[in-house]
């Protein structure tokens, strides 16, 4: 369109919900720009970037101008308003209820326990250089623990995915918080068949656009096993 | 239509995201029955309704046949498949995103906090006998206040509804959590004048309805009163 200005998005790529948009996007191979900010710098905390989004958090989307927050909304957003396949945000009404239901649940379920695990084990470990405080980290994983429960009984009982037999936004926001947990090198879907399953689905939905919104992921894996390897066996 | 069931919505009038249901549902004229579930009396820990519900969590909707937890999601379902004006929760992309926005920031802002202080303030106190911890109290107030400065600051700074210049979905969620302090005879927006000019333009559109649904919290507000009456002054 003659002077729409390109799609820009504001994120940082150890940021879960940042990753969910990246894979969106790459996914769809929606043109855009990707603009750093690296919160480990408190480049989310510069006047320029609250003036931009006084909220100080990431991701940001700025479509010719219209400034966006919010993963879930962005993420809506783009579904609606980009050439994607439908099966992302349905605009059959119950199917689309479906992932407005999940995407309600996710923020004070998924989200908010998957995170909550990775701040104590992996954050707070590296700010503080001191082990994760076992009770706090045990409470949290038994908190992560009902909502995988959650997702394995209730919305995975009877479908291959979160909101029915294809892939939506809900399974997009859920696999990039479970992933989070492999940075602190716990692989949290281990004994969990049923969630094993749907990763796979996920992953092979997603192709090449998973592998690479991981890579960050990996890395940060990679570097919490050489450290386990260097302090060694108790 | 034809051997098209009536709306059910089982709910609870102490309930924040159910009197937003009850409220958009009686504003708007859809016809339905309601269903009471009585979480004092745990009726949503019966096996009945954990067959509904898994989640065992009220608003629950049931639309012939189709059944759907979260008010964020039951609120967008009816906003989109019943007659009520567009401003609910507008089709124009960018007016729609903002109400989006809102909703996904909502979950762990405005309802997290509001509703955390009314559990401490009400519920805890109620169950135990005794008086709200202080420590607790104030660190939970602090939250809101922070929550409510943004509610200010950022969502109402140049509009008079949190997601524009009309009323949407995102100012029922927000106003039904902020109006639940009133059950412990706290008024937080007191001393916010923006907020208590939103708050006087949401009663306003909203009118009977506003009154008839906050009904039940100003017989708690009653209640508390007579409490406080009761033990003197100290």
């Amino acid at each position: 369109m003659a002077g729409r200005k390109a799609l820009e998005v504001y994120m940082y790529f150890l940021s879960q919900p940042c990753r969910a948009v990246h894979i969106f996007l790459n996914h769809n191979k929606i043109p855009h720009t990707v603009k750093l900010v690296d919160l480990r710098k408190g480049e989310h905390k510069t006047p320029e970037f609250a003036r931009l989004n006084p909220m100080q958090t990431v991701p940001v989307m700025v479509d010719n101008g219209f400034v966006l927050t919010e993963s879930d909304a962005i993420l809506k957003y783009l579904a609606t308003n980009y050439d994607v396949p439908e099966h992302w945000y349905p605009r059959q009404p119950e199917k689309r209820a479906r992932v407005d239901e999940y995407t309600a649940w996710h923020h004070t379920n998924t989200r908010a326990h998957a995170s909550r695990v990775f701040i104590i084990e992996v954050l707070m470990a590296y700010m503080t250089g001191q082990a994760p405080d076992p009770m706090k980290l045990e409470k949290a994983l038994a908190d992560l623990s009902k909502t995988l429960e959650k997702l394995e009984d209730m919305f995975l009982k009877r479908q291959a995915y979160l909101c029915g037999e294809d892939i939506t936004l809900a399974d997009l926001l859920a696999i990039c918080e479970l992933m989070q947990l492999l940075g602190g090198n716990r692989d949290i879907l281990k004994e969990r068949p049923k969630l094993v399953a749907w990763k796979t689905r996920v992953q092979s939905a997603l192709n090449d656009s998973f592998e690479e919104g991981h890579k960050v992921l990996y890395r940060l894996r990679d570097k919490s096993r050489a450290k386990l390897c260097e302090s060694g066996p108790e």
